[in-house]
């Protein structure tokens, strides 16, 4: 199980459109099986009967047979913490489901989710900006699963959800950006002002709650009812190019303003990552984004996206402890993180791409 | 002219006693010849003449005649910062003197000036605690050159000098001491108030007006009259060992407290060392002490003290024009100064040394 949890996912692997600015799009549909009571009111029994319907569904389904299968309680904490790291499930599911399943795809762009706050989260996530191609992923599933298993549907209010945010369409896109250059020309909370102002939510890396750290900000809809989902998703499409432009002109004013200054923090960022014995996660996500802007800019050439998605995740409290084999305490990672970090840099290198230093020709010419 | 400059001196090589806490041990002797005025109160004919004696006897003494002879006129200012930055002359006769010379000794261990404030300064400088060996090697040089010139000396009153506090013996002797760990312990102010009260001076790294920075203190005797030679270095050298049991047991105290983060200090200086883009002096100082520590330490094992400082040289205004060909503003120094930095640690890994790397096996013994 463990092993499983080490795979990079889709979204890690990179390479999608506005990739230098847009980490990964997301789509969610939140979903209830017809005739069964929502999974907070449900009694075990009826929780455990969704489960064992979803499962032997999809198990008898062409398309969803090679999913993996994941039950809750047969899944320790820290592989739901994993899978909630990796963007899988939510931080909620990681916690708080005692009876629930995961079904994963293959490559990880997909999960379902039964009994989060709803019986079914179809997820679909994807590397960039795609979030047409998430809503066509997750769509997709969704129209298989809807085949052997009618939905709660009401013609007004749309598909019904145990939250009435949730209700209509049922669906929850988001996108996360990477906003360094607008964090450090302090125009971020100008921007996330205006983007609260066309019914869209900022958020920290991991949802709601959760904090902006390494310049990683998370762009959702807020509203699910009244609108398609073609509509909601042309909205948080547009808004994010916009986003993404205004980005654009921040860091061309900072590479304008001050190149070596730019290039120094990639790079010492690089050495820092190859070269500390004990590091936190606030550290790690923070030089993590300095290496990302500086390979976006152009000014670091020897490493890609993958690295730096991989690097993401890996030093996260779940994925580490899994990586090493074995629990540790907050003290405890913190070793364990520079090992990890050099690890991966390490296995990156020995993969044949480019020497990753600071003195290679290549880079010079920068 | 500018290539000898990048020589490495003897004291830069490393390997004397006690080398973890004295990077050198340094004397000079003060002289006068006898019946010629000092150089601040002669014309500009007299100061030619002492340096055309002096220079005439060294070419004809087998003992002298290797010294790289240099007339201060013809080195650039540049290259008399280098001189002064490799401790071969003072800072004064880098800035001021204007009819001097300077003898080198091909190892410059030893260096003359002639017409500093005195006719002759003859300096011994050795690696680690070596104030006797400093002192035989200057005084054999002192009485060969005193067979073809007489000195000036008084019954009473010893060596004549041009400033009154140098009478006497002449003598100043200094050791050069890494300390971070009575700084990292603030134990450093009560140590600095002994050692003045047992006559002797603290000072920065190039004397009388230089600020303590990386951690490193130049501890001289303030005394050079009513004393023998050998009592003022026998003085300085019992205080210096009482001062390096001190740091060394700050040192364990540091490591019995906090090993880890003792070894991140130093592989974190290491790769912002390798990494970095822009560098202030002062921030490569205060790596370069780190590192040093970490080393000393046994906490990082791969390098040496003849590599730590050469980099604490090559880091300085003078040295970093000089390797780079070029003169430089301050702030293309601070982009120079990466380059060279890595340059340095560079040609150290080609010359068979160990890998410099946070994940060698050797390394991760410790």
């Amino acid at each position: 199980m463990t092993e499983a949890m080490l795979t990079k996912s889709r979204w890690m692997q990179g390479g999608g459109p506005e990739i230098e600015i847009v980490v990964s799009s997301r789509v969610r549909l939140a979903r209830n099986l017809m005739g069964e009571a929502f999974p907070c009111l449900a009694a075990g029994p009826q929780n455990r009967a969704v489960i064992d319907r979803v499962i032997t569904s999809a198990e008898n389904d062409p398309a969803l047979k090679s999913f993996s299968r994941l039950r809750v309680e047969e899944l320790s904490a820290l592989d739901k913490q994993t899978l909630m790291e990796k963007h899988l499930i939510s931080p909620y599911m990681a916690r708080e489901a005692e009876q629930g399943a995961i079904l994963v795809s293959a490559d990880e762009a997909i999960s379902i989710m039964v009994n989060e706050e709803d019986h079914l989260r179809i997820q679909a996530i994807l590397p960039g900006l795609q979030l047409e191609e998430a809503l066509g992923e997750a769509d997709r599933i969704d129209d298989i699963i809807e085949k052997s298993m009618p939905y709660a549907f009401h013609e007004q209010y749309g598909y019904l959800t145990a939250c009435p945010t949730n209700m209509g369409t049922g669906l929850r896109a988001s996108v996360m950006l990477h906003l360094p250059a607008l964090i450090r020309t302090r125009q971020l909370n100008r921007i996330l002002g205006a983007l609260s102002q066309v019914g869209l939510t900022v958020r920290g890396l991991y949802g709601e709650g959760t904090e902006i750290t390494g310049s990683l900000v998370q762009v959702s809809n807020q509203v699910t009812l009244g609108l398609t989902e073609e509509e909601i998703i042309a909205n948080l499409h547009s808004v994010t190019c916009r986003v993404i432009e205004q980005e654009q002109a921040a860091r061309q004013s900072l590479l304008d303003k001050n190149r070596a200054a730019l290039a120094d923090s990639a790079w010492r960022a690089l050495g820092l990552l190859q070269y500390a014995q004990v590091m936190s996660i606030k550290e790690a996500v923070s030089l993590i984004s300095d290496l990302r802007l500086g390979y976006d800019l152009g000014l670091i050439k020897s490493i890609n996206h993958r690295l730096l998605n991989e690097l993401l995740v890996l030093i996260r409290p779940g994925y580490l402890q899994n990586l090493a084999g074995k629990s540790l305490n907050e003290s405890e990672r913190d070793l364990e993180r520079p090992v990890q970090l050099r690890k991966a840099l390490e296995r990156y290198r020995d993969e044949g791409e480019e020497k990753v230093s600071p003195g290679s020709k290549e880079e010079n010419k920068s």
